[in-house]
């Protein structure tokens, strides 16, 4: 099945995860709106990765939004007076961004009404983060709702759908999705304190996640280590 | 019923409606975090008259967060190739910047959730502006149960309410609100295109509301115009 000429917004954030969707959602036929933030995230290899990872994989215009959720701090991911831990915690972890989620889908949900797209990627995972209370599928329809009462096109009738094509998978399962979509990965990067190259501490949750994701997927890791 | 010491979040435009809100929140008790956004629109003296009337109003902080939803295109407030109409039009109008509430309110989110407020104020209306989508109740109430997914206050039970306590007046009735808890409304700017000095133009759909608002209410206007 073709969907070809369908166009959706996919959030690419240079990581593991949006990669994977970018690919699949044009694998699936769709032209794609690639979108990222510079939200004062510590590292900027994540943008580079991100402007690499929408370039690689075929988007048809990248835009990177500005904005300075660092101002309203709370997060060891956007405030440098914060330590990122190295150990996966219990409950809702400190690298959680207040809001992240909702804000990024609701300026995707701006550039979607401007080009008529009917469709919104994200690459959320209820699985290895489900102590993030914005990546939990009820979270989704919630803001699927809002989204369809927000704009001209669902006064109109024309539904906005955020797919989340990720969200039942571990990580093993994403690799694998996204291999035989052609993701290149070595272009991705995951660490919470990559050096300016993009290359990982490997100590991380995020690190430890992704390391395991590739044993598990019986692939060979091409992340690149400091 | 004091409220001393219950913190909130008001989106402050520097328009007289936000500037009612921020004055009857005040009033009512709340310590007023004032939250307003440079998103490209084509009349900076709208973000001097928000500093304005944060000051004079009493919030305890006042936020201005960058983000270039220009980028994007499609409205006349944003999009400089696109003339403003001066005639009130049919339908939604072309003055609709694509999920601006939205975006707002989430932004909105994450500083609530940063301070642990638990109420977000928005100046928006359903009587003179119903051709807006994002600024109708039932927009609202979605909005509402979408962030009480969102965030770590909503997963652990502390309710995060969006008060509109301009929802159903008239802009008459909002003036005679305002003037009761001691709103300067000369500080305020309405028009879509005002100078730099925040003179209006009297013309612009948005000019005609306020000054009928005004002369419905019996007050005097204190609008500078150009």
């Amino acid at each position: 099945m073709s969907a070809t000429n369908k166009k959706a917004v996919v959030l690419v954030s240079g990581g593991l995860d949006s990669a994977t969707v970018l690919a699949t959602a044009k694998a699936q036929g769709y032209e794609c709106y690639a979108l990222s933030f510079d939200y004062g995230q510590r590292q900027i290899s994540e943008l580079n990765a991100a402007r690499a990872v929408a370039l690689a994989h075929g988007a048809v215009d990248h835009k990177v939004v500005r904005l300075s959720l660092n101002d309203f701090g709370g997060s060891a991911l956007t405030d440098h007076s914060i330590d990122v831990p190295e150990t996966l915690e219990e409950g809702i972890p400190i690298t959680y961004v207040p809001a992240r989620n909702t804000v990024f889908l609701s300026l995707a949900l701006g550039w979607a009404e401007v080009l008529s797209a009917n469709e919104v990627f994200i690459g959320v995972n209820a699985v290895d983060y489900s102590g993030y209370p914005d990546c939990r599928p009820e979270f989704i329809q919630a803001f699927e709702s809002m989204a369809n009462l927000a704009t001209k096109a669902g006064v109109e009738g024309h539904k906005l759908s955020i797919r989340t094509p990720l969200m039942q998978l571990t990580k093993a399962e994403i690799i694998r999705m996204g291999i035989a979509a052609g993701v290149d990965y070595s272009l991705t990067v995951s660490c919470y304190q990559a050096d300016e190259e993009g290359k990982a501490c490997g100590r991380c949750d995020s690190c430890r996640l992704r390391a395991k994701g590739f044993a598990d997927a019986g692939v060979v890791d091409p992340t690149r280590y400091q």
